[in-house]
């Protein structure tokens, strides 16, 4: 192993979404059944403030948050199986043979297993990227990631740092999510938002000269000031025991502050954040051919972007079109391959993470050579 | 910023170990008791088989494992707790200012929340890292990283990464764990093992002639085959939602198949994996004056380096005797910091990570700077 610095480049992603459409319309009728059994089980009526967190309507969903559908996989299948259908299709539409795979950096924050096994390690063996080489076990670096909704774009640093520094050749990332095991059915901010996606992505060593980035073209951010804005209140190893209460209440499920996400994120992300990531790299809002950012809400995207525009961005934002919900780790991922006829070479562009932590991650990047991607559904 | 390649130290190791001394003898009561819960709540008598589950002693602890005691933290801290406790410590006795720290890589299997907020986010927070620099948001890197018992090394190898592609200049790495909230009390499998303990390093840029590290001395490997013999069977993605009588079975908690791991592992990094990562460094048995391997259980750990022995390792093994049982992502720094007067300037050290998974990552280093170490008990 040499010394030299290496490029990276994308090779190609792929996105795997669920069988299980569910239309708001489902989510709101969900909800109320929710509503229903809570008031059978509990002592009485509830109160007016109670009552409202199972109101939704597809209405009033596709004009606050932009979502019309997401899809939630089957009982039993956790994010491993959205990752392997992910993964299995890019490395078979490209021709790719898993044992050029020297790392697996896997995005998530619904890890299949509390603990162990880690997905990464699961990964391997599903795809059968071997593990010998002659007498000798092959090397596979690798880890499970985490930053909340900032998971993906904190993973690709990571993944060009690997690269970069001539530590990996050829990674595959993954940005999957189960976010249907998160959802608390008894509090409508998090349940007309979240779906589930799986996402695989090639990233390859290339000479220096060919890179799509620079280390200064990544950018990122972490405020555990805001943490109780996103957060699980039970379950995890502050109070890993959630009593039946808790659970019945849901407790062990993500809960927002959506109000205050909004009011924060929009005037950061909007401004300063993306102000400085952009200084750093030395680009300007000009600069930008494409933008795609974390889908958590898209009338909050749509604010930022309005944010944008006046400051001199006249680029294309690619989305999901609010067709799968909140992903987390898969968002952006997804979204660039809905849009293949966009990805252009040549074009540079913009990924902006962002969320629970709060967090942010960004990523600017010029797309230098052909970007293949695939979407694949899942047929139930 | 440069595209120069940068080398990296480590400034300075804390441990922090919790309050709560558990002996071998109050881990058997503890088991002995839940026995008798068991009895009581379940339908009749244990069988041999079961009951056996329960049973252990100092004696079979002391000979089988080689533990004599761990320590638990207080109900209500979690893992971000025991990494403050450490990272203050290092910080202060280092008199290192929280503004110069531009990553935080988070290495832990226990996270303090579920799904968000990330444990990197928390934790700039609770040590006052700048978030402004003038009117601009200061960078700060960071993710939640986990590999099973590999994280550690894991987590040291993506700081390496950062580091030489001059991504960062100075990383905070946390290694934490509080292994206390995955006991299934009903199993003397991992009762018997598991201890809490936060560790915090500090991983600074020097000039590449500096180096401690090279990427080759870094090695990694995933065999996700033998995913199932250290699992938690129900409480993650694929399995969300415990029912009771699973909660009561323990099944949301961490199991192992301590007779295959042992099987599994001992030939494994005694043999091709340690013969693996010393090819790609171009070293030998011989170099190495320091050892210190994930402590998960002595008397395996033991067996290993007695294949290695017979290779032609003569250097010494630092770890953690036994007093602080498996602390998963705290186990090497700790025993790093237990041993300050072994860490002398030239000496070439190999640490050495391996569990579930299966995973394992090493990595290869010579101490080139003088290496602080500090260690503090929780004073209840």
């Amino acid at each position: 192993m040499t010394s030299v610095l290496h490029g990276m480049r994308i090779e190609g992603i792929s996105a795997y979404a669920p069988e299980h459409v569910w239309s708001n319309a489902r989510v709101a009728a969900r909800l109320r059944l929710e509503r229903m059994r809570t008031r059978r089980g509990g002592n009485g009526a509830l109160s007016a403030e109670e009552a409202k967190l199972f109101e939704t309507s597809d209405r009033w969903v596709r004009r606050f948050i932009g979502f019309t559908e997401r899809r939630f996989t089957s009982e039993g299948e956790g994010t491993i199986d959205l990752a392997t259908h992910a993964a299995r299709e890019l490395l078979q539409r490209l021709g790719a043979a898993p044992d050029g795979i020297d790392a697996i950096m896997f995005g998530s924050v619904t890890p299949s297993y509390l603990y162990s096994p880690p997905d990464a390690a699961m990964l391997q063996d599903r795809l059968g990227i071997p593990l010998w080489q002659g007498a000798a076990p092959r090397e596979i670096k690798g880890a499970d990631l985490s930053l909340a909704c900032s998971t993906w774009v904190a993973s690709l640093m990571l993944c060009y740092s690997l690269i970069r520094s001539g530590m990996a050749k050829r990674i595959l990332l993954i940005g999957a999510d189960r976010m249907s095991a998160t959802i608390n059915w008894r509090d409508r901010g998090f349940a007309t938002v979240l779906g589930d996606a799986g996402t695989a992505t090639l990233c390859s060593a290339v000479p220096e000269g060919e890179d799509w980035f620079r280390p200064e073209q990544f950018w990122s951010w972490l405020d555990g000031s805001q943490a109780s804005m996103i957060l699980t209140p039970s379950g995890g190893s502050r109070h890993p025991d959630p009593t039946p209460t808790e659970v019945e209440a849901g407790r062990n499920r993500l809960a927002m502050d959506g109000a205050m996400v909004r009011s924060k994120l929009v005037p950061f992300v909007g401004g300063p954040a993306a102000d400085a990531a952009l200084a750093k790299a030395g680009w300007s809002f000009g600069d930008l051919d494409l933008v795609s950012m974390h889908e958590a809400n898209r009338t909050l995207n749509a604010s930022i972007i309005e944010l944008w525009r006046k400051k001199g961005f006249h680029g294309r934002v690619l989305d999901a079109d609010g067709r799968f919900g909140n992903t987390t780790s898969a968002t952006i991922p997804l979204a660039l391959a809905l849009n293949p006829d966009h990805l252009l070479v040549g074009n540079r562009f913009g990924l902006f993470a962002f969320g629970g932590g709060l967090s942010a991650s960004f990523a600017l990047g010029t797309i230098r050579h052909s970007l293949p991607t695939f979407v694949r559904m899942g047929a139930g």
